[in-house]
């Protein structure tokens, strides 16, 4: 007998149809004759429904109680679906994080996952029920409830699958899988069968939302395969698995786009060791995460520095620039919302040459500017303007043949 | 400093800004210079929002997952409060039932709480914290969640205060206090200053719907006063507590109507020993509350019980009192469900006389036939037909003189 995680996103128990539709997938898994855990998350909307409330009552809703006050979502979905799921004549029993002692760190909002304690689940298993568990969420040491961040409850599939020994993970959304590209920018996209740990965290990291990058890392460091599956129908899916010779014949796995990033130029700066560190570490202490850095060739002892950061932190990352400004001694600083970061990814890269040529090529002759390059072992990133995103996934989609078969 | 429990229900959280008023009183009390521990309900059509979800998803949603299910109303309303109280400048920790160990029976839905452990709270406390608990739940002892039945946190208040030793229980709600009875029925209603515990006792179970009947029966137990207060103003509201000479000046206190019941009577039962029990033994086997029963003087060898059950129960009580009709060999079966139930309580029928005359006598004036009686030592109840209701408790108001200063 195998033992199966399945997770269900919110769009998969988005009313109670759907959640009646998925306590039969569960059951038929069942009856198939595995052991079956299942995560849940919020209903969609719910999580958004929580915080709108949260900002009617307080400015600024964080911590620890805004973590007890979300958490509820996943609450209600286990309840429900494990009422449907005896309505249709099956046992089930629900968990939260603090009857299985999912311990994290104190990290409210943004919490990882320490340990977890299997006994409870084990037990319900072999006494024949389905485990329906709340993801998203964990207890800190103190008690306190915990949770995991946007796309969470993916992260506590793994972190069960890796607790439970279980034989697979499957993570059921609302796509058939995981894309070259969205198909929503690009109708030739096409959908992986395969994919290596190393490439999903890329594509996840870099604005592809089929799982939450903490997952992906999780699934690569024990090696657990993660299926992610359509919870609409019944295809085969994408697996997310260890990089075999197949995928190194494949140059560009897949294209993301990012819209999400605002870009800081600081001009005329001295060109002296350290002026970056005093540019950057009020930067990093206030929390906000610096992606693409591009600091241009020094000439007459003065330098430009151009950077990203989350368009939700443009305001916060200004005002500490303006500040350092002064004292740093600086020039004009601009900031620019409308820009796009526009990334391949592909494994292959590393026993290909030539890619990052291709890539510049191809944007170069539909007249589409780069401002900013930033590139990994298997990934190119650049910073496009955002009004050509679209037609820059288009193009390199063509160009690198990811709509063949 | 002095310890307060506050309750805060339903319509008193039912909106954010409801919440920031409850925010905004809480730390006007802790100003005053007492500890404060804030209780609160799910806000106000949220419990029937999840129970409706339920519904959805399966026919009989009852049992552990309800609970689950209905726990989160809380939990988010004291995610919500404390967020109100520290945007306010305030300090405020929430507590769920597992966090205090409020320590139940594993009766589902009707659980009954056997312990707290306040020790959590008393340290908050000392840290100049306000402390908000989650009401109506609680954790068996294999910390599976339950909940108290519908009004239960109002016994959570009173039960974290005995466990608190606190000074006060307040019970804040939408109505300033206890009345002679509902407003809505009757103008000339009149608030009480003072109740005694056997009195609002009764009123609770007879249909008033100010306070849980578990509630005053605890802090009946334990002498702690119990104030009912509005949430909306500054009045003094009702205090409930220990009899004093001042009551039992006081025939009649209140008057209640309960329209939730039903009626069935069974004809021509043969007059022997053991009857009744077969005909309310498997009633109570099926968890059906019987409350007034009246078997009239047997004629002939042959006698007719007629007793009432909660409406909603109605359906079944009469398929178990079909089956055993046959085995008893009874006649007819009939059922009315427009019937009221009206009451007058008061500790002072104990030392006054003719209550129960004055009380038919005002009935009969007006018309109004008595189908059934039943007396305790402090109270009088008679059913009769439902469209009368109004009129009776308007009458016997005015007959007992409550209106008036």
């Amino acid at each position: 007998m195998s033992l199966v995680v399945q997770k269900y996103g919110g769009t998969s128990v988005g009313d109670p149809e759907r959640i009646r539709n998925v306590a039969r997938r569960v059951l038929e898994t069942q009856k198939k004759g595995h052991q079956v855990v299942v995560v849940v998350s919020a209903m969609s909307g719910e999580t958004n429904r929580l915080l709108d409330l949260a900002t009617k009552v307080a400015q600024n809703p964080v911590g620890r109680e805004s973590d007890v006050l979300v958490a509820t979502g996943e609450q209600v979905t286990i309840a429900l679906l494990s009422l449907a799921i005896q309505d249709m004549g099956g046992e089930a029993i629900s968990f939260l994080a603090h009857q299985l002692h999912i311990l994290t760190d104190s990290s409210f909002m943004k919490a990882r996952i320490k340990s977890i304690d299997s006994t409870l689940i084990h037990q319900s298993l072999n006494q024949g029920k389905i485990a329906v568990v709340a993801g998203f969420q964990g207890i800190d040491p103190e008690g306190n409830i915990t949770t995991l961040g946007r796309g969470g409850s993916d992260t506590s599939a793994v972190a069960l699958a890796v607790a439970l020994k279980a034989d697979d993970c499957e993570i059921y959304t609302d796509v058939d899988g995981v894309y070259t590209t969205d198909p929503r920018i690009c109708p030739e996209a096409k959908k992986l069968d395969k994919i290596s740990y190393e490439e999903m965290l890329e594509m996840a990291s870099l604005g592809s939302k089929v799982l939450q990058t903490r997952s992906v890392e999780l699934a690569a460091k024990y090696k657990i395969p993660l299926w992610v599956k359509s919870s609409f129908n019944q295809e085969e899916g994408t697996v997310v698995t260890q990089e075999d010779k197949d995928m190194e014949k494949v140059v560009v796995a897949g294209i993301t786009q990012d819209l999400n990033e605002a870009k800081i130029s600081v001009r005329h700066l001295a060109d002296q060791p350290g002026i970056a560190a005093r540019l950057f570490q009020p930067i990093a202490e206030n929390n906000i995460n610096v992606d693409m850095i591009v600091q241009n060739v020094s000439e007459d002892g003065f330098t430009d520095i151009t950077f990203t950061v989350p368009k939700l932190d443009l305001k916060k990352a200004l005002e500490i620039v303006q500040r350092q400004k002064n004292q740093i001694g600086s020039g004009k600083v601009e900031a620019d919302e409308k820009i796009a970061k526009i990334s391949i990814v592909g494994v292959g890269m590393r026993s290909h040459a030539g890619v990052a040529g291709q890539m510049f090529k191809t944007l170069a002759a539909a007249g589409i500017n780069i401002q900013m390059i930033s590139t990994s072992e298997i990934k190119i990133s650049v910073v496009i303007e955002q009004s050509l995103a679209k037609k820059a996934v288009q193009l390199l989609h063509q160009a690198f043949e990811l709509g063949k078969e």
